[in-house]
């Protein structure tokens, strides 16, 4: 698999100029990662060719200020990469995705000194960012031994690990209610990644569990606090819209990636049935009808992703100025959005198989990749609740309660 | 049924500035309609008063030119506007926005001078556009006596009618294939309306039949004729993206309008249900879902509806210009919302009817006049074959052929 | 509308020998009612003719014993024939199916006497019966004045009304949580309809509001009561199990009236599209996919109807044995058929337009009554409410409580 | 993997008495076979100690003779009994389903000689049928060599292979068109297996390649052959509804086994959501909700399942009488049960994640396995195929052409 190496390249010494060149990077790089997905996500490997990938196109400092070398564009612009890398291979998409999310979380969390402080280094040394982040857990505490920190216990699960060059720790002050999040080096001895990933979709991205033990930091580096107390950021809002809007990215740029690649395998491979009219599968009625409606509904979907970024984007420009009705408002907008993601993501990712044909089921091909992807990923959170809220906006003029979790 | 003459009038005597006030005023214009929309579905009447108020408010002149008294708005801003009419009336919605093609028809096919001529005076005047232009029937035959061409014969249908200050009359030169387009006064001897159109839906739409006698018009009116030759446009090739895209804007209106109907009901009326620990409707968890699920479609399709309609902006800006693989790719993104929204339209306004309860069935609610509505238009061509339309461009390169009629 | 009267006579003189002959009556009865149906929604008349009709042909005393003129069949029949009759007039159909729950009550409810003077009676006399019975509405209250019980009050709903020979009438005795039942003449001063059901679907059910004013029963007729004492017994648990199935008949009646309706249309009528290949409608390949998909969806509701009908039948030779968790499996069973009958007849009565064609939505031909009948009834009592039902006994082994009412 | 050797047994030593007692057989069956069929479709070895479990269970002599030790059941139960062990492993479930296929296939083209002998010599010596059948490929020949013919060729996919006693050859006689088929034994030197079936579903259907080299068979052996001549026989047209039927029964007995596995890990170990009133999974409203309407589901294309194959048992019964139209109108029914059995084995493998939750994705439980099983096979022909077979049945009155696949 050390197959990134040897694929024709680009040039990528320079930076594109814009937007619309950082997308076509991007899709350079999607081209890259769908050579052989599939074989990779049998392998199982630990993707560090991939991140190199990542790095060397320029992509992981998207959002990196563009004085320390970033591209410095914003969220908008960072979905549509992250859905086209997803279209190579669902699992670096996550990972990059994850990645911007931690990159951010210093503007989320952080005061104004270590947001500058972060994105600098982050910039100019290219860290790749992995996190052990998850408040349904709450087993890791956090000791004050003055000036330090020191972080121990457990995550079941961890996004990025053995690939990341930082991981973002969070944990609870012990006898408070206190959650502190930090940024160390991944590479430590208090940091042992269990390995332990081992699930029927998004492979390769590392989320195993990961043990932490007297990982220490000095309070300085305690995001957002300042002697010792956190100090409030209406910006700590956008959490959760931020953070479904990049699910979504990735679910759909996994949508777009098993259509488009099973469009190329119907059009080249597929044949038409044994007792049909039609002599190529192409002109069989219900491929065209398939792939019609998988189309059409994919169409719908990004579009609502892209109209709720923008607004997002309104939003996160007068954080400070944003009533707690426009940014329900917005997150109840972004439920929609995850809500027709997931089922669209689904319907396509497992109805592709009635346009590709038998012969398409063998292990090699790997098309269901695409649909366990989606599947394994779209329940970080019942998707149910998506919809609840939605509705009790609609019905109740119920506002989503900020929380940092989904 | 003399009801909008009493009703509580905002001042509509200047023009708003720009398109975000044409937009309000839209919504007022709907508020207004909505108030009766129910009882005047049922009684059925010629909808004089609706179509008053629609030049009342401006709105009839909103792709007129400024310098004649339009608000010089483009596609995009007219789609929306039909959407917001059609949200409070659905056929008064399909009423407007035929009348918004019949009025640019003069663009799609005139020549410069008839072009400047028909919106300086359909402006000036604020002619409200019927017409009878339906290339499935090939009856109405045109007669050339030298200077002039005479129309006869019948159509079928026709859009209108009754309420039109001007018709847009087809028909087919004898002994020729060209279909020659005019307009001519609605209120003449030779035309006369059928009244026939009684169908379950749209119903306010005056769609019935038109025979045509003898009907005179001057050569110099021949929609893009000089010297009795037709001089071909590229522009034509924009008609049925645009037909489509404002079919699809009283889909969504409609679909919108009933959605939020219900929502209004369901939370002041409906009863939570009889075994439910809810004490509210609005608690009942299947409620919060199939709201939450139905806005979540309904925001997807029109978010697409959006970004297509600026698509075809660009196109329109740069009409001479377009090439076929570009124009074909917009109908297939055409199509693709006109497919979304179709399914979308139907599912809603079928499905309120769980979120309202058995007492919203009684006739004089009206509830089902919005599925009624959007079942009856939305067969004006299969949507089977809009999704087969993107799937041939998919799976065939296949650019749909540029057509007079859906 | 005394078309009725006008229609070519099969002899009726005679009884069927067997179910399948009842079953072919029951065709006879639908293609009778089928003829003008569409005419008859639209005038709305009482439904004087078509009762005569179901009286002539036997079906009403179809759960009559044998030898006092009956046909003496059990409920898996009388579903099927409420399903033939739906499929000619979902309003008749209703009206068969309502009629024979009442007819039933008195075994569900009645004293072993009771049941056998009312069985005698309305079998010799061919009684039709309308009911006033709606747990919901708690405004009908009985007087005790002795030997007689006294009822006054309104109920919003009742069903049969005119066309009832006896009414079947349920209130609350005076100072107690008592619902007393009693058989009653339908034509009498104390009962008055208000004539008031004017309702977008099931137009001729005749179920509008009714006032009680003084109507008299000796406690002798105040079903299952023994000197003022109520005498429980097992088999009230299956009113809801037998009532969801009647319901269930019904739905799925008019799903097929709906499809084999628009079968024929399209077959006889519908043209296939302008820019097909296909000369015939009935080549077009979405017109074999949605006819095909739609069958086989009927089919697998009426499969799953049948099956459980048979399983009620179990129960009911053997009620007095049936333990709680048999009943409560049944009861599960039988929501499961009233959920899936629900959604696919909305699909299918709904979705028949698109095989239909846009000339098809004129209100002559009424082909939207379906979509009407079944979305006005299926709002009973809400669907999702079923889906929970299923998945309470899954989850949770929870038995479904009896209750009166759905 | 020799679990199958360690599980707690149940006395297999006689047979059940009825039906009924071979369906619990079935079921006990399911049971060891689940324990741990996650873990063996990870494993993917040959099931060997699988299909010696069925020998031992009697299950593989069900359509035997009695007189031979079979239990003499017929189609009805087969199918039942193959639903129940695809729902303890979707694998065995095919296997066993294809074995009767071939065990039945004697009947179906046999001499009356032949069949006798093949019925006595499989049921005595508990043969276990693989074959190589798949008219697609033309690529297995047969030379006549005067009382002998041989085979010689390659088919792309067998089933049963290493694990079958006997296999199904299908070639085409040189120089003809003629098809014959033959039994085999299936370890011989000229039978060599390509062990590459390597697929995302099925995995332990042994379905690989086979290359048949010089394997030599009497004429005497020649299914259905007399003197060289095909004796045709009404019963072959019975070919594809039941195989059909057969698939049927895996892809429901792969539904279910999905659905109880899913409801018992809700029921034990899914949480409730972080953010939810309910503390147990099992009170959250979108698991009932979900299960219920899966249940409902999966239930209707069971019922359908089963009528159907009463249905085909009629026309068993008196093969040599049944007309082109009862054979045609009851494949249209199987083409109906297989659409519906697609759709809806597809949702519920698919959706029970919803209910399961995030931490349900690890590979060890393999929750996966269910849909890739259905995905997998459902592809076997296009099931757009059976609804258009369907809708031409109804549209054409068209019956389906019996050919000797699907």
């Amino acid at each position: 698999m050390t197959t990134i190496a040897n694929r024709p390249d680009t040039d990528w010494s320079t930076h594109p100029a814009d937007e619309a060149g950082w997308l076509e990077r991007a899709r350079e790089v999607r081209r890259a990662l769908e050579t052989d997905a599939a074989a990779r996500d049998r392998a199982g490997e630990t993707p560090y060719d991939e991140i190199a990938l990542l790095k060397r196109s320029g992509l992981v400092t998207l959002l990196g200020p563009v004085e320390h070398g970033g591209a410095g564009l914003e969220w908008p612009a960072a979905y549509r990469v992250v859905r086209e890398v997803a279209a190579g291979d669902g699992s670096i998409g996550q990972l990059l995705g994850y990645h911007y999310l931690w990159f951010w979380a210093a503007r989320l969390v952080g005061t104004p000194e270590q947001i500058e402080a972060v994105e600098a280094d982050a910039t100019r040394n290219q860290w790749f960012f992995g996190g052990a982040v998850n408040p349904r857990d709450d087993d890791v505490t956090i000791r004050d031994t003055g000036d330090e920190i020191v972080y121990n216990g457990r995550k079941s699960f961890s996004t990025g690990s053995r690939v990341s060059d930082v991981t973002v720790l969070e944990g609870v002050l012990e006898g408070t209610d206190t959650h502190v999040f930090a940024i160390v080096p991944s590479a430590q001895d208090g940091i042992v990644f269990g390995d332990d990933w081992d699930n029927i979709g998004q492979r390769l991205t590392e989320s195993g569990s990961v043990t932490i033990s007297d990982v220490t930091v000095p309070w300085a580096s305690a995001a957002g606090f300042v002697d010792k107390a956190f100090q409030p950021r209406v910006y700590n809002t956008l959490n959760v819209p931020v953070i479904q809007l990049v699910f979504v990215s990735f679910y759909l740029g996994i949508a777009r990636g098993a259509l488009e690649t099973a469009l190329a395998y119907t059009r080249t491979t597929t044949r038409s049935w044994l007792h049909s009219d039609a002599e190529r599968a192409v002109d069989e009625p219900y491929q065209l009808d398939l792939y019609g409606d998988y189309q059409s509904k994919l169409w719908a979907v990004e579009a609502l992703a892209d109209q709720v970024a923008l607004e997002g984007l309104a939003i996160h420009h007068d954080a400070w100025n944003v009533t707690p009705e426009q940014r329900g408002a917005h997150e109840v907008r972004v439920a929609a959005v995850k809500a027709r993601a997931t089922d669209v993501a689904l319907e396509i990712t497992s109805g592709i198989f009635e346009g590709l044909g038998a012969r398409a089921t063998t292990s090699q091909l790997g098309f269901d990749r695409f649909w366990r992807n989606v599947r394994t990923h779209t329940l970080h959170d019942p998707v149910a609740y998506k919809r609840r809220e939605v509705g009790a906006f609609l019905l109740r003029d119920e506002l989503p309660e900020p929380t940092w979790y989904s």
